[in-house]
């Protein structure tokens, strides 16, 4: 039973000064977190509890999934992630020091390098095939700006599995069956969510989906259907644009267009000048970027931005993309900054990408490659060709979705898990094989499936709070029921500590307030804020042979007689 | 279930070649662990499978105590450890490092300063205390010399608990709840131990005894009186000697002693030049050492030598022990080195300190501080005086027992647990007060209690194991029942799958070895180095409608008729 008279518990009036999200400010007020560094808490008890409900629900679904728990070392030798290169592509946010020999060291922000050689060690043969293996560690990651207390911290905990198998049509069914965990895990824990494709389908590749709690403070942004239910995250965000089926464009013209820096600028000029009606999705922008020291271009409507995100994931295997510099121009006299179009980009070695609006035979006003000039009718498919199209355009509320066309809405949420069809990588870098049935040596296919266990306490905190403080689904809560003492007597402390062990020993976990120097206010509005999901009321209504039941999320009270309180209690809490 | 046909599992024939003891021989061989790096080591599912058992013991044994649990993070900022003057004293043992931002940060080696700080930020009245708090955590040490596998890690996991009290009884009281708790779990974990007192009484100071669990190849030597349990750690063994009882000495008498570098020649010369009878027990050694820059002299009878670790502890607050070097012997130019006595040692300026042997009365053959000469019947008391008695001779089987005067034995042991009373030293460090009944504020003291969590894994493996393999007591074992199917038939596989289920259902944990590719004597050996406490083979039998059931440790075997098999072995499994 957790006593608030003894718990290490002080509950707070005032939000901590450096927390903006609502699960930050409520975990550190009710007293289940307190800072230690940036990106570095440490768990009271009662935020302790809670978080180890939730590892519990993890370590329950993994194991009913058959997948098999081991554990690895936090602190690492640098020389696996040597092998895959990531000691250097990590970059500063890895954490990385010396032991007193000087080896060098690292704390693992992610375990590809030890699950892959842990199976290298132990199997050899496809027979063995396929395993699924999981940890619940410590994870550590210096990352450049910790913030939202838990959810984005420097130490945290993650649930990371691998799935080994001999070939693609396994890896699929280990990938389906994480997925089918997952969902499983994500529906007990209480969160809303959707599962969200991560990999541009375009693009072809691997799969790869991201489990997302919708909530407005939330880091990601993604794009739902509210018909069909497709979603995506906005790097995967696919365009679907019908063929082109208006008429052949004029010959291509080149107009003077002097100080039209911005699309709206030109806009304007057109109006001005040539007629109305023009609008920025006429105009095509050339957006160059240097691609691991190679000059591309990208195509978009003037009325879109390029978002380098999407770029980014659309074009694997870059390391290095920025936009093109001074130093850059110069190297192309052909381009001419400002007035640039993609009639001769082929001509000057230049690779261009196209957003999937510029179909075939789509006309556009675009750079004349003439200071101070323009041109308009510019074709694709005549006066210009493409290397290959690209989701590269920022996404927008109303785009249509590429499944039913409806209108897409854009939302903000929480990452609480991913999964993703790895492949070979890890087993090619470490050479992790197996023999087949004609007694050859196979790379093994892997998937890699993560779960933010420490973040989850506080997405679940963010779906599940009001503005008095945290409700808990009652798998996750600290107890399931919060009994508060009032009075001055003995008489309501004494029924609450009966009431209170009656309970548990019919297996409900309880909390009970049983502060005899704190007020009934004091006690109510720690009760609210902590944030279980049932409070019963020893008090007033006692003189009657009652005590008060409240669901702390519906806000719903009932007096219940005290003579079958005990039962009454348990069919309420159990039925919720 | 546990299937071996699926299990992450490869059992090895040969010790591995860095392994000395035999905890880490089997369980390395036995598939539970795996070195990852010097002291670093993975867990493989049978490994994490028994450290958990453990962990869930530990932790069942803290609450039930009343402890409330928290979690530190393993990565601290340097600051509150520089306060506590530990970022510098803790030397090359302490892994440090940088973030991102070139703040120093450390691994938690120990996490007094937190716990300190913790009680700090949340309570600060006398109503507050008492309370314990505890973690099960991750801790960091980088050993100059890692060993024994998981026994001496530079990873490894530790239940570390604190109580916080008001006054010194109040910590007595706390301490003694721990001491209790230990009792519990250690007996629930199956171990042999001895609680060893690890400060010396003669001393006085705080209390503190360590858990040790004996075991040929421990780290830890200790001292145990066959006769009445008395047990203490080298360092805390009290020497009690009666006062004198013999004639008073004649005047001292200087004879020449050329060529007596040693004892030995010492006593040769005795004997051979002023009659027989002499031994190295009646000359008195003059051990010179440095403690903090300041000279002391230890005395102590010619036959022991001075045990520096046992100086060290009895010298509280001396940071550098050192023996005298040249250097030091210059300092001091009435020291004749070879030759030294007690008798002008206080007016050159030396600290005397004697082991209690050296009786007020007694009188000894000493140097003369002359060279090349010694002399007879230098009497404590009326020739030299001591500034203290100190534990400082080696200990020697057969010591007398200081509670009752019986020959103790001296034992190897490995240190499981051990409980401090720490007193006020970090609460002063970190200014922890609380207001007391009259509004004063008041430093809180702290005791501080231990208890390996991980290397326990490796004790009991020490203490538990045959030359065939481990044999873990049930609640720590991977399985409850090793389940083994024999034959070529379907039938035997068939029934060992309906039994393993069977037992399930009733609540048993089964491990079902149902690997077709396996012979029954690779089998067999697998069951017996796993260490399951019972084996139940269901093979050969069988025609008669019979399985065999096998006590791992006790090797006995019996047959059990498969009508009745499930209540049969629950019954034999449980009465265990």
């Amino acid at each position: 039973m957790l006593r608030m008279s003894t718990l290490l518990l002080r509950t707070l009036r005032d939000d901590p000064a450096d927390a903006e999200v609502a699960s930050h400010k409520l975990l550190v007020r009710a007293g289940y977190v307190r800072r230690i560094a940036a990106g570095i808490y440490s768990w009271l008890p009662l935020g302790y509890i809670t978080f180890r409900n939730i590892e519990k629900i993890v370590r329950e679904e993994m194991d009913s999934a058959g997948f098999q728990e081991v554990h690895f070392p936090a602190l690492l030798p640098r020389e696996p992630y040597e092998r895959t290169k990531r000691w250097e592509e990590y970059g500063g946010s890895l954490f990385r020091l010396k032991d007193r020999r000087g080896n060098d060291m690292l704390l693992g922000p992610t375990h590809e390098e030890m699950f892959t050689l842990m199976i290298k060690g132990e199997f050899a043969s496809y027979k063995d095939l396929p395993i699924s293996i999981y940890q619940i560690q410590t994870k550590y990651r210096d990352e450049a700006r910790p913030r939202s207390g838990i959810i984005r911290g420097r130490e945290f905990v993650m649930k990371d599995s691998y799935s080994f198998d001999i070939d693609d049509d396994g890896l699929a069914k280990s990938y389906e069956n994480h997925r089918n965990a997952y969902i499983s895990l994500f529906d007990r824990l209480g969160l809303k969510y959707n599962i969200v494709s991560a990999v541009s389908g375009a693009m072809g590749g691997s799969r790869s989906e991201e489990f997302l709690a919708p909530c407005s403070t939330g880091e990601d942004t993604y794009v739902l259907c509210p018909k069909c239910g497709y979603a995506a995250n906005v790097e995967a965000m696919v365009t679907k644009v019908p063929e082109y089926s208006g008429e052949p464009a004029p010959a291509m013209k080149v107009f003077d267009s002097p100080n039209t820096p911005t699309i709206d600028s030109l806009v304007e000029l057109l109006n001005a000048n040539h007629g109305g009606g023009f609008e920025g999705s006429h105009t095509l922008k050339n957006v160059l970027l240097m691609a691991d020291g190679k000059a591309i271009s990208i195509l978009v409507p003037g009325d879109r931005e390029v978002d380098l995100k999407r770029v980014e994931a659309n074009l694997p295997g870059v390391e290095e993309l920025r936009l093109f510099e001074d130093e850059d121009f110069k190297k192309f006299p052909g381009l001419v900054k400002g007035y640039v179009g993609p009639q001769d980009a082929k001509s000057q070695g230049i690779t261009v990408y196209a957003d999937p609006r510029i179909v075939k035979g789509s006309h556009w006003i675009t750079g004349a490659n003439i200071r101070e000039k323009h041109v308009m009718y510019v074709t694709h498919g005549r006066d210009f060709e493409v290397d290959g199209f690209i989701e590269a355009a920022e996404v927008r509320a109303g785009d249509l979705c590429p499944e039913c066309a409806t209108p897409v809405v854009i939302d903000r949420a929480i990452e609480i898990g991913h999964i993703f069809q790895l492949g070979r990588k890890y087993a090619e870098a470490l050479d992790l094989t197996v023999l087949d049935k004609d007694g050859k040596a196979r790379v093994v296919t892997m998937g890699s499936y993560g779960v933010g266990v420490s973040r989850a306490v506080a997405a679940i905190a963010e779906q599940s709070h009001d503005e008095i403080g945290l409700i808990w689904p009652r798998e996750v809560a600290p107890a399931d029921v919060h009994i508060v003492a009032t009075g001055k007597d003995d008489l309501p402390f004494d029924t609450a500590e009966k009431l209170a062990n009656d309970l548990e020993s019919k297996g409900m976990r309880v909390m009970l307030d049983d502060r005899r120097d704190a007020s009934p206010g004091v006690k109510f509005k720690d009760a609210e804020l902590i944030g279980n999901p049932f409070i019963v009321i020893v008090g007033k209504a006692l003189v009657e042979g009652k005590v008060e039941l409240r669901n702390r999320r519906s806000g719903e009270k009932v007096e219940v007689a005290l003579d079958g309180a005990v039962e009454e209690i348990i069919s309420v809490v159990t039925a919720n």
